[in-house]
Formats: C-alpha cells, structure tokens, sequence
C-alpha cells in the first residue's frame, strides 16, 4: 500500500496519513468512488459470436487432450472490462465446454454450481452424482453445488455446448471447495432417462408423494430442463394474449424457487419482428441465443445475435431484444443472490 | 346442562356439583374420553358404490331441478359414524355432482375450498373466477376458497362428478361466508384452454417469470391437473424401479405446497396384482377410484373397488390397498391442516 | 338418519329420499344453513366471575382429591351455546386449575397444547419436560404439545390459575394422543431459574448462538413469559404515542411466529378511561383479567370485568374494552390456525 | 490481457492462443488455482490495536474537518492481504468512525448496510430514518440498507465507535446506490427513546400485536441492542452450565433471522481463563473486545487482544478465543450471505 497516495499539502496530514499508512488504515475522505448514486460498472456489454466461439472450440479440440487441464475442454467468455479475469461478468463464468467423439470428462465436484446450455448437437451424456442425463439441443442440465458430475461422448460426434457457473460469487466469499471423484469409470451402460426425471419431470405440479416440501438441499431435484416442454410452455403463454413475447423461468419443482440458489434461469421468446420491454435490474445476466436473429440493446451497446451468440448484461444497463425472426433467447442472471440480500431494484429503462 | 351427571355419594359433593352446573363449569375428573391414548375417531371407514351414486345422481336429475337447492345438484355423501352430519369424514365433504345437459349451476363464491375430481364424462365447463377449465375423465379442478366458480354444460349429455369440500373445517372454526355471483350469466363463449393453464401448465418447473413465488394467493395458480400429464407422471415414476405402485401429489407449481391450504391430493397407481404397504396417519382420507378393480383394507374393514367407488380413511386408522387389475385411486386428506398446527404423525400400520 | 327429514310431496321424491337416505346421501337441496353469508356461530359470548371460580375452585379443593380425576383439580368453563360441551370456545378449553398446598399433579403428556396464565399467587412450579418453571403473578407458561408436564406446589398455600388448551380443535382433527409420565416423581429440588429462561429470556432479538433458526419443533423454546417484561413492555409501547392501549403478542423468539401454532397469546393495557376500537375477527378468543376494572362489549352483550374474570369472544363478533382504572387483559385465540388456513379475516366493526 | 501468458511449445497451440486472446476468451487449462481442494483466501489474519486507532482517530478529529470527505470521519482498517483495498476482510468494511464535541455528520443513506459497536464513551445520536437512537458502551445499533442515517454529538467530548458495513459484497454485486439526505438538518431535540425500541425492545418474544410478522423489510425493525440487555443474557446462559464461554446471536425479533440479510452478530463472553472450541467455518469475521484481556488463535497467528481492539478471522481459518479476565468479544460475520447460498460450512479446527 504506497505511502505517496495520502500525501497532501500540510505537514502533519502528510505526518497523519503516513502513520495511517504503516498502521495498515486509510481515511475514508481520501477514498473516492466508494459510494456512488448508481452502480458504476466495470463489467461492459459485450457479445462472443457462435461462428467464433466455435471455430475456437474446434480448433482446441484439435490441439489439446482433455486431460490437459481441469479434465474440461472449456473456453471461457472473458469480459474486456474485467481486467482480464476469465469472467463473462463480475458475478458468473460462461463458457464453451467441448467434448470429442469418444472423450470423457472424469468426475468432480465444487461449490461452485454449474448449469450446461445446449445450443446445437446431442448425444452427449452428464452423470450427476450417477444419474445419467443425456443432453439434447435446447435442454438445460444442473450441476449443482457439491455434486459429482462427469460428461460421456460415446459417440461419433463432437459435442459443444455452454457452461454458466457461479464461481465469481463463490470464489469472492472466499468458500471455493474441490473434489476429485473417484478414480474408476462410471457405468457406461447410459439409460435413456434419468431418474431426476422419472420423480420430478412428469408434468407441471406434479411431485412425488412424501418428499418433503422443504429438503435440506437448496437445488432443484429435476436436474434437466427438456427444450420440448420449454418450447411448449413458451408458445402457451403466447397464446395468452397479444404481447410479442413470453418468458418462463426455470424452478425447482418442489418449493417453486430458483433450480440454484445463486442463479435464476429463464426462457424469452420474442414472437418475429417484436420487442421486449428496455428494462434494467441489479445483478448481471448472461444470454445466449437458441433460435432466431434479432438484436439486444444493451446499455448503449447494440448487438446483432443469431443462434449460439453468447452476451452480457452489466447490473442496471437496459436490456431489450428485438427480433427479426421469432427469437428465443435463454439466459442466467444473479437474481436470487441480490433478491435474498435484499438488493434486487429492476425499472424500466 | 343436567345437574344429574353430576350426582355422587356425598351431600357436600353433591352440592358443589350443583353449583358448579348453574355456573356453567364442569369438573374435569367427571369428564371421560378427553384425553385418550390413542385418537376415538367417530369417523368410519366406510365405501359408496358407483352403481349406486350414478342411479341416486340420475334419479335426481331426473326429478329435481337445479334452482331448487344452492344451485347445485348435489348428493352428500355421509359417513355413518357422524351422526347424521352430512359430511364424509369428520374433516372432509364428499358428493357428487350432476349436471343435466344444457343445465347451469351459476356463480358463487365461499370460504370453504372445494375440487372436483372427474371420474367419468367430459364436457362441463368450470369457471374460476371467469377462467374456463373444461372437465373431463381423469382431471383435477380447483375452485380455491373464495374464487367465484360455475359450472355450465352446453353438450346434450349430463354430467357427473365428484366433489371434495374442507366444509367441516372451516364450519368448526366458525369462518364460513358465502356470496352470490353476479346475476348475468358468464359470457358463454367457452375458451378451449384457461389462462391458468396457458401461464401454469406448460411444464414441469416451468413458471411465468417475474410471478412473485410467495404471492398473496394460499392456493395453486394452476386450477386443473390434467389426466393426461398424471398418467404420464405415474407411468415415469413406476419405470423408475420394482415397487409395485407410483404414487405423486398435486403441488402448487409457484411453492410446491399443497394446492390448497387444507387439503392434500394425490393419485395412486398400484399395478396390478400389486399392493401398497399398510400405513397409518392422523386425518382423514377421501379415496375414489378412478381406473382397475382391487381392494381397500381400511382398519378392520375390506372393500371392494371398481371405478367411481368413493370410500373414506378414517384418522389413524390402517389402509392398504390392494389390486387385481392395475389400480388408479385419486385421494384427498387433510394432511396440511396437520402439518400446519403440528399434529400430523403417520406410522407402518 | 331417520327417512322423515326426506319426506315430500311427491311419491318419486319420497322413493328418491328414502334410496338416498338408506345408502347413506343426503340431498344437498334439502340441507339448510351450510353455507351462510357470514359465520352463524353457536359460542356464545359469556364471562364468568372470579368469585363464583375462586369459590368453586376452593370448594372443590377442600371435597375433591388431585388423584379423582385425569390428575389436575381443574373446572372447565363450559359455554353455554356449545350443547354441555366442556368447553369455553368451538376451538378452544378454558379452565381453572386448583393445587393445594403440598400437592402435585404428576407428569403427563398430550398432543393438545396447553398454557398457564396466572391470575394470582406465586409458589407453584411447572415442569416441562422436566425444566422447572416458576408460576407468578402474570406470567404466562406453556406446555407446548407432547411436552411432559407437571405442576408442584411446595408451599403452605393452595394456587389457582387459568388453562387454556387447543383441545376442541385437535379432538375435531382426531389427533388426541395421550401419554402418562414415569411414574417415580420428578426431581423436587427446584431450580430458581428454568433453562428455557437462561437461554431464551436474556433480553429481546438476543438467542442463543447456533441455535438453528427453524428448528423441528414448531413452538417457542422460550416456555416463561415473566410479568415483569411483558409489563414493561405494554408501558413502553404506551410511552411511544398518544393512543389509549398498547398490545403485544408472546412470540417466539427464533422464528417471531406465536408460541405454539395453535394460539396466540395476547396482552393489550388500556389507559385508565379509555378503550379500545371495536374490530371483529374470524376465530375466538379466550380473555381474563389481570389489572383493572373495565368492560367488554361483545356482540351485543356488555360484560362488567374485573380482575380474575374469563370471557369469551366468538367468532366475528365485535370486541371491544373500555376501562374505568388501567385495565390489563390476557388473550388468547385460535388465529394461528385460521391464519395457516387461509380463513383469517378482521375488520372493524 | 496479454497475449504472452497463452505462449506455448506448438506453433498451432500459439496460433490458437492468439487467436482466443484476441476473442476475449481463455482457455480453462491454462487458468491455474480456479477450484482448489480448500480456499485460498487473500484476506490474513489481523488486529488493529485500539491505541493505534485511538492516536490515529484523536489525530484525524485534530487535523481534518467532518466535512471533507463523505460526511463522516472514518478510518477504514485495510486487511494486508488484500493488495492495498480499504477492506477489513474480502467481504466486509470496517472502520473506527471519530465525531467531536458539536458536529453532526448528515444525513445519507446507502444500499450497503451499516452497523455500529460502541467500544467506549456515551452522547452520540444515530437518527436512523428520523428515530433517534442514543449511542453507548457495549451498545449495537443498526442503520440497514437504504435508511437515512445520521450521527450527533451534542455533548462536549468527543466519541468514537466501530463501524462493520457489507461494502464489498455489495460493491462485488454492482448493487451500490447512495442518496444525500434533506440539506437542512434533522431536529435537534433529541428524544431520550427511540421509538424503534418502544416498539421491539420491550422483553423477549415480545412485540406488537398486529405488526405482521413478514413484513416488507427484510432487517431488524428493533434499531438498538443495548449492552445492558447483551451483558444479561451473556450472564444467565452463563448460569446454565459448566461452559467456559456464553454466546448470544443478535435476532430480528420479527423472525428470528439475523439483523440484517449480510451480516450476522454475536457477542461471545469466556469467563476468565478459559477457551473457546478451535472452529472455522466459510465467510470471513470482524471481532472486537469490549471487556477483558486474552488471545486470539486465528489460522496459524495468535493476538494478544485488549479492549477496543479490532481483529479479523479469514474464511476457513481456524478460530479461539483464550481469556486471561473474563472477556466480551463482539463480532460480525457474513455468515447470513453463505447460508442463503447454500455456502455455509463450518468444522472444529
């Protein structure tokens, strides 16, 4: 901590913040920017583009064994305005993971909790704590906090798809915790459904009888989210009314919250040439796009999408999607972290 | 209140006890059966037969008008142990209802909560509060405390089905109040699917975003359980293993809780030649059979099951049920009132 | 069921009426006062004196041993709207209890909780699950549900006070269990302080650390309420404004719910010549006299009150006090539960 | 972000890594120490001693004027781990704040919450929303996010305190908003009450009736702790057993929760000589002595701890308390932030 910073004009001042200084304190009147009227925030808007993102991927496929680094072929999003952390935001980590025909990436598990995205392809399978799901075009699969989770392409194809984790959040309470998994395989006998889905996955209200309401875990217990039922629930509640979109989120069947604690998922559909409202909230967001071309205004930044684009959100920049074909836009936000700390504010923008 | 009881061996005695009498006190060492060791349940187990409740509904429709009695042509079923009351159980109405082609039971609205469970037919329509929810084999419709709700049958074919009131709980708390609904028919267009649907019905774990999860509201947002999604949940959790039975609970898709605050629903399938295993709980149980042929042993009482058997649990008493063919047995208890004061207990019979 | 009530004009309704009453279905048609635009309540409101109770009581001591019945000395205020029922109350039990000098009614436990309130004297020791728990003037002692009690009173003279219990309502849900407790007597050094009080009673919003915050138990662990706080309490709450009546609930002090789920206690001080506004609510209410000399209205009926003095409220009738000197009432009522079921309504009257 | 950091063996692999840098995206397998077995935390063991922040404070009220920076005249304790940011800990703010004899540090409000130990001295007022709040020895007293606070001193002595704000937290969430209070100053007539604590202070499990029990507001509605009350119950849990150390959780009243969502305090008291059980748990903690003289293990660094003085404990970091004279150490943990995010862990050490 430099000395220099405190000094002033008057003699004992300098003589003040130098004792300051050695003794490890700092005066809040030197300290600037500590308490702005808005958020001022260094994470900016910005957008990866699929064709980008994938050509990177492949080429990392090419070059690099997955057993190189974390047994995970993954390319993080890294925000320009984050100083060069591998951060999409100051909040979240997203991703693209990509898995050869034939790889697999081992068991682990961490606090932080991740959620996989699937933009394109299929037939890859992710075991959570045994439970195999296999992962599908539009489909969102939960790793949550402390579960095993490993990925099997048994294949013949290549898989690539998106990770959003938590881990800035839980990296910045200091409360990181990893585990390798045991060091055998695990069956590779893959059922085609997972049990997660047999309980939880029948229809909407629908839970089995004597689990009860409030667990001791505070994840969901469906861990798939299927893109059919997704895109059923979308077109529904279009049919509701005359708004250009809808939009669900993603709970956990037994309480009705957020699959995760730290991160709230949604679904938007933008019917063609329709816009969302410009809305701003605290807390970032992460959106990827599965189907359709359109644009996000975001802050004073306009980005073109199309499917497999990866953007950002700062805390409390306007947010709107604008489509030009019938866009469906998935994304993550903070939300249920800044909602139980009491810091959620949205507007319109 | 007669002196008599209160008569003993002793002039003193018999003194105090007139005293006590005129003074409308009760001495307690008087008082048999207060506090017993295990609950004295007046409740019987006890079955109406199909036959019989579609011959006394057809004879009813046959020979009295809607308009004669709460404008709803309904047939109480009630238990024998309860003196007369007119209710199922010592908690719970059950009846069914019948509704002539053509025929409209119009609008009201009270405290006590009731669900209309189909056991045969189709083509009524419910109205809650204005949403339309078409009624047909196999559904679970909710008219929550207060909402107004009507039933109109526009087809050429009566109707019947069942119904399950708390009447008795709130009668017991002294908390009934009843309103009339508008005298204008509801617009008699009837919409082919509700908004409740459109909004809450898409899929498992999947809600409109920015619905607040801890509303105002006690009840489901989603006001009909459709067959089709419950087959489909019972078939999905009987593929997850050898037991012998599924069995799911109805949840409000935005808490997971029951959907209503005082009664619990749930379906059970037990596959054929199967069995459920004996269990006990405090409160009571409305069981009717919606699909197969089988069995209930309920205490030291065995029923025989087919479609359309309405039968009750009494509280603590045993029930088991038992299958010839694959068995689909829709139930209502009041289990959330248990668990809500703290008394809920439930044991291996 | 007798046939008759069935009786009508026409022979096929009577041959209906007698088929549905032989199979145990009663018309709805035919059924009157189910529902009703607001509660019609057969509780009536009623107060009985202290000196008739004190008398009673203290008569009752002299002729009736503590082993004669159920172990407790105890007169059930009976309502004289409730059929001789022995209650105060469809929800609730109000009592008198009476231990003489050297007396101990032994340890036993039940599913309907109860609560001490008393009224006058000092001396006698409840012991709750084998806590020891000193009884004075305006305290307010629990016995939460299935919680071992006892009440010792060690001293030279005998000690009245009043119970209140939820027994109607867990003798309505069926779910009365009752234990007796080992038969040796419990310890009978009294300890001067209970547990509960060294860990709950230091002061407000201060708890143990490390106490879960939602724990198994659905109670307060707090299990005293000393006059001495809840006096201070009502004087600084009249301190804050010019109103005439301060109020405070007993709360438990890890959740902030009320004391058992069943009850909430209640203490309200109206200033000298003042009252307060007339409300009504669904549930009843059991309330006595502390301090002070006043009046209640309720429904129509005006009650003198003095200390010592029990009354009742029904349900959704108005309530009001108005006092001649400082009036401090203690109350009970069923909200809790009408609160849990979503049939809680107030308003003024 | 330089492209160096990617350079490798491979002229394709350098290829790729220029090609990734120049898209913002980084390659996970050259990212080390993401997800570690245990966490690697920045923030060390530390104290501050209380004639250091004394000299330095008394030195600061000497030389610069209440007005020159932010209102207030705060020194923040700077942890050395932390790379020269004015944290205490990677979570938390702390500060010794200083107002002299006469001034008045206006009213503002800010999303970051406050909270405020008084280690020594008397006279000061905290207004918090306009409720005057006297601030003494021992005392706690909350200003939560988003209320007005302000700080008198009327008297003729200077005071000084201890100030823990979630700044980071809030900081890392991009959620900081502030708003100056009304120019002209609040009424000066200091009420000796607050009206806070007329309200929620009364006793424990004691507050108002009618106030709901979920409200809005998701802090303490009761403002201030007093060391009268703290020092009580640190003493009657004392009572209850041969325990070297009492240890009390401040709670909202309302619902048992901690004070407020962010931050959890506690005030543990070790008789004289004697320990406290080695803990550590996830989430930093910021600790001072109000009373006694003794040790503090903290990770692999013990302090020698006096009144006053300021100490903090590092995420995961082994945690004891040893007393010379009996010891009051007040702390304040972020323990809430991990538990609501399912990030809570803690273990003997």
């Amino acid at each position: 901590m430099p000395t220099i910073r405190f000094h002033d004009d008057e003699p004992e001042l300098d003589q003040l913040y130098a004792d300051l200084s050695v003794n490890e304190v700092q005066p809040l009147w030197k300290l600037k920017g500590l308490l702005t009227p808005e958020p001022v925030v260094a994470t900016r808007p910005y957008r990866w583009q699929a064709a980008t993102l994938h050509r990177l991927a492949q080429s990392s496929g090419d070059l690099v064994g997955i057993d190189r680094g974390g047994d995970r072929r993954v390319l993080a999003c890294c925000n320009p305005g984050l100083g060069g952390a591998p951060y999409a935001t100051s909040t979240m980590w997203a991703a693209v993971q990509y898995l050869g025909a034939g790889e697999i990436a081992p068991a682990h598990r961490h606090t932080p909790a991740a959620l996989r995205f699937i933009l394109s392809g299929d037939g890859v399978w992710t075991l959570v704590d045994g439970d195999p799901l296999r992962m599908s075009r539009g489909d969102l699969v939960l790793t949550p906090s402390m579960t095993f989770h490993e990925h099997h392409n048994p294949g013949l194809e290549p898989m690539m798809w998106m990770d959003v984790l938590d881990l800035p959040i839980v990296a910045g309470l200091d409360a990181v915790f990893f585990e390798e998994g045991p060091s055998e395989d695990s069956d590779t006998r893959i059922d085609p459904r997972s049990t997660s889905e047999r309980l939880f996955g029948g229809g909407p209200g629908l839970v089995p009888t004597g689990v009860p309401k409030a667990g001791q875990s505070s994840h969901s217990p469906l861990l798939a989210y299927r893109w059919e039922q997704t895109d059923h629930a979308l077109a529904l509640q279009l049919e509701n009314g005359a708004a250009g979109h809808s939009s669900i989120r993603f709970a956990n069947p037994l309480t009705g919250k957020d699959v995760m604690p730290t991160m709230r998922c949604e679904m938007t559909r933008v019917r063609a040439r329709s816009c969302t409202d410009a809305r701003r909230q605290t807390g970032s967001r992460i959106g990827t796009v599965l189907n359709g071309q359109g644009t996000a205004k975001i802050g004073n930044d306009t980005f073109e999408l199309g499917p497999g684009d990866i953007f950002v959100v700062p805390s409390w920049a306007s947010y709107e999607l604008e489509s030009t074909s019938e866009l469906d836009v998935f994304s993550t936000s903070d939300a249920p972290v800044l909602e139980a700390l009491g810091l959620y504010r949205e507007a319109a923008a």
